[in-house]
C-alpha cells in the first residue's frame, strides 16, 4: 500500500486553504503522484461549502493531526497554524502566500511563496509550468479562492497576476467572475444562521508578536448592521477564548465588503491595549477601533500590530 | 537615488552562491529591476575565479554586513549562514534548494526552494518561465555551478532537471560540460598553495542539531593523498576554530572526487563525538571516520547527524 500525501491548508479553513488543497492534488495526480489526497484542517465554512457544491465537488476528508504522516501544507507556512503535530509528520511541499513563518525541514524540498492575493493564482500558474490542463472545476474553485481572498479584487493584497488569473479561469469554468463572486459573497455573509462562537472562529489565525500570544480573525459581511444583534455574545466568545488559550489578546475584524472598511474589535490585557492602539492610531471606543479602508488582515492588519509590539 | 537590492549568496561563498548571485541579478536586471546588483559574501574561491576569468566575468563586490540593506538571498535559507545582521535588513526575496531554515518576514515575499542539485538549476528555470534569454556568459556560469554542486552528476543531490539544464546551457555557452567540469575540479583541487585555513574555511556552515552548535566544512579534491601533509595542520585549526567560535563540534569532510568517497575529521566534546559516532555508525579513528559513497553534506551528512542529535 502506498503512503497517503496529505494536502492540507490551515486551520479555521478557509476557501482559499480548502481549494488549494483540492487543486494541488488533482496536479499532483495528474503528474502520476496518485498517492496525493485533498484534505481540510477542519469543516468547510458557508462560502466554500456554495462553491464546491456550485462545482459539482465534495468537501475533502478532514486532518486534524499530522503526526507520522506526510503533509504538504498550502495557504500557510505557520506551524501555529497547521494541523496538530505538523513538526512531528514529514513536511514534503509548501506552497503559500503569506509572510515566511517558522516551518523548519531536516531536508530540500519544493517550498514555493509568492506576494500574490491567494494560493489559487499561484496553482493555477503551476499547473500552466508543468504543462497539465486545468479541468473545469479545478478552474471554478480556483477563480473563487482567488475572489474570495482578494474580496472581488478589492483587497490591496490583489496583484495583476491574481486579475490574470481570474480572467483565464473564468473562461475555462465558463462563469462571470462578478456576477459569481456576488453569489459566493451572499453565501458567505449570511450570518443569521451563524453562532457568536462561529463567527469568531470562521478564519482565526494565532500570530506571536514578540512574545505577545494574539489571535487575529475575521468575518465578512454585506453590511456591518447585520453583525450589531451579535455583537456582545462576539465579545464574550472573545474573552472566553482569550482566557481558554492563553493568549494576551484578541482582534476579529468586521469587514464591511462594500464600504471597504474594518471595524476592529478587541479583548485582551492593559499592555496588548496599548499596543492595538498604537497600531491603529486610535483609541478604543466600546472595544473597538473602527479603520476606513482596512480589508486585509495580512496587509493591514498584522504588519501594523507586529511593528506595535517590537522591542 | 534608487536603493540597490543585493543579491548574494552565503559566507564562505562556492561556485553556487556567486554565480546564483550574478546571474538572477542580471534576470531581475532584464525584467526592468535596475537596482539589482550582484554580490558575494567574501572573497571567490579559486574555482569561482577560474570560471568568472573564463566567461569574462568579474567577482562581484563584497558585501559582508546588511542591516539596513534590502537583500535577496540566493543558495542559502538560514541566518547563521547570511552576511550578517540580515535580520536587521529587509530580505526580499529568496532563491534556494537546501533544507528550510529559520529566515522569516513581515510581510509575503517571492521564496522559491526545489530539491535539485544547484541553485543555478532553478535560476535557469526562473529564465524560461519569465520568457528572458539566457546570455551566453550567464548560461556558462549556471552550468558550471551545477557541474561544481553536483561533483559533475555523481551526487545523489543531481536530479534528471540539473541534467537537463546543463545540456541546454551548454549548447548557449558553447562549451562540453564533462571536459569543462574537469579543467574546474582541477582549479578547485589546487590545494598545493592553500593554507590549512583557507581549507577548512573554503565552504564551511554552521548548523544547530538540537542544540548542539556546529561547523560542518568540506573540501573537494581529486586525490586524498594531496591533504595528508596538511592533516595535523587542519586538525589544530578546527580546533582553534572550535574554541574561538564556542562550538561543540566540527566535521570537516575531506572528498575524494574519483573514489566519491569522503574522510570525515571530527574535533569536539565526547558528546558530540558520541553523536557523530551514533550519526555514522562507526568508531573515531585518529580523528576521523572514512565513508565510502559519500559526496553531498546536505544529502548525507546533514540528515544522519540531525537524527542522531535529535532530542
Amino acid at each position: 500500500m502506498t503512503e497517503n500525501i496529505y494536502v492540507v491548508g490551515h486551520k479555521s479553513p478557509d476557501t482559499d486553504s480548502v481549494t488549494s488543497a483540492i487543486a494541488y492534488a488533482n496536479l499532483k495526480a495528474q503528474l502520476g503522484v496518485k498517492e496525493a489526497v485533498a484534505a481540510a484542517a477542519g469543516n468547510v465554512n458557508n462560502e466554500t461549502k456554495f462553491i464546491l457544491d456550485h462545482f459539482g465537488l465534495a468537501a475533502p476528508m478532514v486532518l486534524t493531526d499530522a503526526a507520522g504522516k506526510k503533509v504538504i501544507l498550502v495557504d500557510h507556512n505557520e506551524v501555529g497554524q497547521a494541523v496538530d503535530n505538523v513538526m512531528q509528520g514529514d513536511i514534503v511541499e509548501v506552497v503559500d502566500h503569506h509572510k515566511i513563518g517558522d516551518i523548519q525541514t531536516g531536508k530540500p524540498i519544493f517550498f514555493h511563496n509568492e506576494p500574490v492575493g491567494a494560493t489559487g493564482t499561484i496553482i493555477a500558474s503551476l499547473y500552466e509550468q508543468n504543462g497539465v490542463a486545468i479541468p473545469k472545476a479545478m478552474a471554478g474553485i480556483m477563480m473563487s479562492a482567488i475572489l474570495s481572498d482578494t474580496v472581488l479584487f478589492k483587497s490591496p493584497t490583489c496583484t495583476e497576476k491574481d486579475k490574470a488569473a481570474v480572467s483565464k479561469l473564468s473562461q475555462i469554468c465558463g462563469e462571470d467572475p462578478m456576477k459569481f463572486g456576488m453569489e459566493m459573497l451572499k453565501a458567505k455573509s449570511d450570518i443569521k444562521s451563524k453562532s457568536a462562537l462561529d463567527i469568531l472562529m470562521g478564519d482565526f489565525k494565532k500570530f506571536d508578536f514578540s512574545g505577545t500570544k494574539a489571535g487575529v480573525g475575521q468575518i465578512e459581511v454585506m453590511d456591518l448592521a447585520d453583525l450589531t444583534p451579535k455583537r456582545a455574545a462576539i465579545l464574550d466568545e472573545m474573552k472566553k477564548k482569550a482566557d481558554a488559550e492563553k493568549l494576551d489578546m484578541i482582534v476579529l475584524m468586521l469587514t464591511d465588503v462594500m464600504k471597504e472598511s474594518s471595524d476592529l474589535l478587541f479583548v485582551g490585557n492593559a499592555a496588548s491595549a496599548a499596543g492595538f492602539e498604537k497600531a491603529f492610531g486610535g483609541k478604543l471606543a466600546n472595544n473597538s477601533i473602527y479603520k476606513e479602508k482596512c480589508l486585509s488582515r495580512k496587509k493591514q492588519v498584522i504588519p501594523p500590530l507586529e511593528s506595535a509590539f517590537k522591542k
